[in-house]
């Protein structure tokens, strides 16, 4: 990560560039690395820079602030590992990639702990020395069950929830409260399948190809920005479980790589869309 | 080619390997390639088998036809190139590419006729000494246009047609004449943005993958049979338009690559699905 | 795993097909998948048979081995999981993948043991129950440090080592014996950027895709026959430490990929390469 | 395209972006798209800018080239079809896609002629109303061959050349006069296969997947920056000529793409790299 990292998200206007570019040349900042994108059919302008050297980041931020359009927003991301918890249900692979990496990769996450509706994952969890919190749904209602998640996860005050497979349907409520701080792996290349059962439904249909697609979690149903996708060939001669476990490898490369992208300041929602830049 | 390719396809029963590689065995024929595969769920196998030497490949069938289960279908492929007719709108990269392959590559396909419902792509098809007919649609009802085509086809006695962007939707009567003989290139990855401007759903969706699907066509548009898929990367940064010009490339591949297919007897229909022997 | 799996490998004759389905079809089996390849420039015959049902698998075999040529291999595989012992120098993403995958998947292995040149991944291997050695080669010569690594193997009797990023080459003599038995991923797309650093080599020759190869070990460093490949896009934004970053994904893909066909026996060594049923 | 394109390569220093930015600004351009990249390894700085509206580029250009440092390269690319003189052998799939584009794609090059050593090729270019000019090597010194060569290049003026598929070397003076202006496709996934009969040694090693590489020609065989690399997966069934026949499709699709991103001024050549912006 570098030294500092400057994110602008505000209407488009003339000489924008010149207008930030002079606030960090005045301060003395070097430019390493700078992605915009000017959006034409909405006239919206994103920008991501990547600057060292120079000094007092936040007077710059405050008069950057001031020097742009109504409505812009200005941050300074940190370069610290971001709190995130993990949602889950019974399926291992995403939650056992992401557990490796934060705990092995060079990787910007912290878990700071794992929800399950089912005990099941509770072990692996637990060999890494990370709280899992069993929170079964049998007997509650949807309100209560959420309020127990959510009860859970306030203490950890994570910048994002990420759903490993989370097999539960989260309310309108719920994710207002996260509202574009969830991240979901939705086992499909969406919008193919969306709903239950995709490989069932992808056998059936005799796909060749199979894909995961992660995406921020929205009152639509899968409905969400995509972060990012990828896929799997696959044959005739996958049986919908043999397509499902397929499918794993994939799933679990998109979300981690997702999550990355996400936290490193790399992705901006924008209307139902992202921009991701790489 | 191989100097004879057989295919079988009929119920499963055990030993059908054993009376299949005994006939050949006795015509004194040496197997230099062979697929099989059994569908579990219906009971139900397909072989595809090259094999050299021998003598007599006709008595041979006959006396194999005789020993498989009733409702076996059983064939000799030839191994001349295969004649097809190609129709189109306005679009010329899969046309293009076909006509290439066919006058230049080693591929298996003698393109006999295009038809076009606009004039556009006549001069294309001029180059390369194939007749073109153009057939448009306005003044007529559907019933007298696809008659028209039916007309303009039958003299070149076809074994495939080949859907290369052809914009209009065939009826049921037409698709009923060449039942499992029609192949079409659907501008997306089915089963997602079914139906008509597919690169504008993709588009507004924000997806980071597009893709291309060659099927067979049936009744329910663009749910028959898929016989090969692709796909492509995209991002934020491609418009609609972009975003087409990036899937005619993944398009023409995947066209180019099923016929191949199909025509070499390597993909078998069935029920809704194919089997690929690659 | 199917309730059985035979493997042949053995001169090409004709009728070898009709031979080996005769004896199956006397004993009552049902062959539910079967994969054969006749290397026609070597003259040579390999078949992998699924079956069920039918009784005495054993006798069958050894009416087979008499049916067959001479220096036919005719072999029954287990459906067991299969004994490994991985050796590992410091990075943590295959070796976490396949404890992982192990532990919590549907995978075919049982990680028996992990041996480290260094003490880092000591840790991430307790928390899965396997026993770690350490054996620093620090202060040995070669034959000894290898003799260690044989002694501490030897008790777990495993069907392959699994080179995870052990960086240290392997003397022939250690190579002589676990003959065909030792899989390595190495860091490149083989055969480009053999040996040390890839990675650097890559970012200086300014390439758009890295790769990552799973292959047998032979005497030729980095020449044994390859199981599997794959690759991810970079560009010129990826320094050479991010296309490292970038790399492990695309290594613990493929060396996981490897390990799951060899021990599925979908993979057989012919000459310098391989045959690969998948 | 775009009304303007900036293209600007210099020595970094701090505030580039915001004296550039300046001078647009000033002149009343909107910036509509931009691509920076710092090459910290090197201190040296590459912008693509895009921009429309505002009043006289040329006078803003002449203002710009003052205010950047000593060795600055600005320019003003062209919205035009570039000319690209195309030089071949005897294979038609490279040849044949580029003219497809050309003629019938929205596709930035004008082909002015086709060269070839062997005469097979003409019918194709003359389908497409495209001068040939057949300059066989047979009985000429390579001097000879290569003067003849420029004789016949040099009354089209191209920005490019491309060799599609050409195979012979082309000599350290030839590729002098046309320094980094030729665009070559190699046969391979550089650089694995650096040389002749890339796809017989792929077989003969066994390789999963085969690719191709498009570069840019210097001295060093093979060894120029590469601008394009993509791949396509094989396995053991594939013979040397199907894997030639296999990768025909990649080579075709990486050197057309290769080609597109040069005439739309995406790829800087920078020291033995490219820097390219998609």
């Amino acid at each position: 990560m570098p030294a500092h990292l400057l994110l602008i998200d505000c209407p488009d206007e003339r000489g924008l560039v010149h207008r930030i570019s002079g606030v960090l040349s005045r301060y003395e900042f070097n430019i390493t690395s700078n992605h915009e994108f000017v959006d034409t059919t909405r006239n919206h302008f994103l920008m991501r820079t990547a600057f060292t050297g120079g000094n007092d980041a936040r007077s710059a931020i405050a008069e950057l602030q001031k020097s742009l359009p109504a409505g812009a927003h200005v941050r300074l991301a940190s370069d610290q590992k971001r709190p995130v918890v993990i949602i889950v249900t019974k399926e291992a692979h995403c939650l056992g990639d992401l557990l490796l990496l934060a705990a092995w990769g060079d990787y910007p996450a912290e878990i700071k702990a794992v929800i399950g509706n089912h005990a099941l994952l509770g072990p692996l969890v637990d060999k890494f020395g990370i709280p899992f919190h069993h929170i079964p749904h049998e007997g509650l209602g949807r309100p209560e069950h959420e309020e127990a998640i959510q009860a859970a996860i306030a203490p950890y005050r994570p910048d994002y929830l990420v759903l490993a497979k989370y097999m539960r349907v989260l309310s309108p409520a719920f994710i207002a409260k996260w509202q574009r701080q969830i991240i979901n792996i939705h086992h499909s290349f969406l919008p193919a399948f969306i709903g239950a059962n995709p490989y069932r439904q992808a056998y059936e249909r005799g796909v060749k190809i199979i894909g995961a697609t992660a995406h921020f979690v929205t009152d639509d149903l899968d409905e969400g920005p995509i972060i990012a996708q990828n896929v799997v060939p696959v044959s005739h001669a996958h049986s919908a479980s043999e397509m499902a476990q397929a499918g794993q490898d994939v799933e679990k490369i998109v979300l981690a790589k997702a999550l990355r992208l996400v936290l490193e300041e790399r992705v901006f929602q924008h209307g139902n869309r992202t921009v991701v830049f790489e």
